[in-house]
């Protein structure tokens, strides 16, 4: 059965509340059967896959550098690509959408190619993007965990209702 | 906990003999509780995870194309990569150890990957390769599908032993 | 001798008045002796290529696609990777330094990637980027494009001065 | 005007006999006006591209790793891509035709990568490729420098006179 990821991104360091945040999107996504794509180390990363595992889910971490064993304690299924960042593509188009906790430059790459692929983005206290003055209304704006997943998946069943999915 | 993967590469197109060998392959890693990853395409690919799923096991895709959908139906968890043959250098990086079923040029590329990166390469009716007239050593090989797993699983088991695995 | 090379980025498609910026910015990083890289496409890419010829410079495309036939007409270098959006992160890893003009999504990856990997990054006209509601500071911000040249070209020997330049 | 450019393949360390037949076909390239795109680094690459400057031509290095200076110092345009062996299929991707001097596992990916692509490929006392008993015709053998350049732009001109050519 073809399973269905959603992809978390984040900074590799963050701050207690920041994991808090990320662990629980981890453990909501869980709980609503998918599973986890993200880029395998620490930080956010880590503190989602942490939940979705507490919460019983499943874990994919795709990591820049060539060891599976870089991968956090969390991850199931470690894919090292050896392609730097350049990884960060692949993240978020194994993913049928994305969330975005905090984060740095590479969560910003990553919420660029996300909105270049069409794919639903939430954000929950990460990067606003405006161009010409006005903000961009690509990333969906969630103010807790539980509703960043909500927004999502909400997000995902719609497009799952199109007559020709991607 | 971290799962174990092998890699079973071959061409996306094969007879009715290769693809029974390759599913006999996968049916025997899914036996040992090792997943599956692959190029996520048909013929042997197809087939190894045809193989998996029928023996309780689980499969990955890595696929060359930007669409989960173009995986075969037996892959669980599809990596779309966009990175066309660039990853099959993906594909053996994730695994513990290569089975080869025949194979092509994109086979051929992700023995030479494999061999590069020091994992155990294990070939059944596939590529022979020569230098200055003799035999590179480095693909084992195997004259039937349940030998070709059991000296993977040989290799594999060795290199784990090792003070420092890789 | 090591060339030098800087990354003009920017949409595929765009207006007329972005398109005479890129040529411009194009043709002053030709009467500086730089070469450029740009994704090799169309819009602000191929402006940017023309621009250059015409000063007597030259021009390399790293491309997302298979065909070096896809590069606009003012490439003199054609890459065609096959690596779809993942080429951003290698157009952005050539250059000393990156200029962009306007651009979409594509081109905020590229300024996503150049800040993770601290490369000085001018912009015209193009994304703006908050965090927790301040303007983050890694874009220089240009008016024309000649300033947005020299705001580059100071940026560049500044880190070609320092004792271990990256 | 768009530049031909023809890959040049081998180990990162060799013999001097090697080098010496590297550094001819580079200076041969070079003679016939096609720029040598390599792997950057040493070993073949490096004697290639010596070789190439030595004879007036110009040089292209598409690097594993993600600096510039990891380049040979023949090299005029170093694209450090920070993608590992995964750079391997650019390398070929950015080539009219290929020419193997001698070679370890990274060329055979190269080769294999070559092939696939549809690409005319010259062995000099590389790699030989057996399928079920049968030597694989792929390669086309030289015996000297000089005549693999001639096979191989004789390759490269039945090619270009093809109705539509890849």
């Amino acid at each position: 059965m073809r399973e269905k990821l959603v992809a978390v991104i984040g900074a590799g360091v963050c701050d207690a509340v920041v994991a808090t945040a990320a662990e629980r999107v981890g453990a909501s996504l869980a709980e609503a059967n998918f599973g986890i794509v993200c880029g395998g180390l620490g930080g956010v990363m880590e503190a989602a896959c942490r939940g979705a595992k507490g919460a019983g889910g499943w874990t994919v971490g795709i990591l820049p550098g060539a060891r599976a064993s870089d991968a956090n304690g969390w991850v199931d299924i470690a894919i090292p690509t050896g392609l730097g960042e350049a990884r960060n593509a692949i993240v978020v188009r194994a993913a049928a959408g994305v969330i975005a906790v905090g984060g740095e430059y590479g969560t910003l790459a990553e919420i660029a190619f996300a909105l270049k692929f069409r794919l639903p983005v939430v954000g929950l206290d990460t990067w606003q993007l405006q161009r010409r003055g006005a903000d961009d209304a690509g990333i969906l704006r969630a103010t807790d965990p539980v509703m960043a997943v909500k927004l999502l998946l909400d997000a995902i069943s719609k497009i799952d209702e199109l007559p020709q999915s991607n």
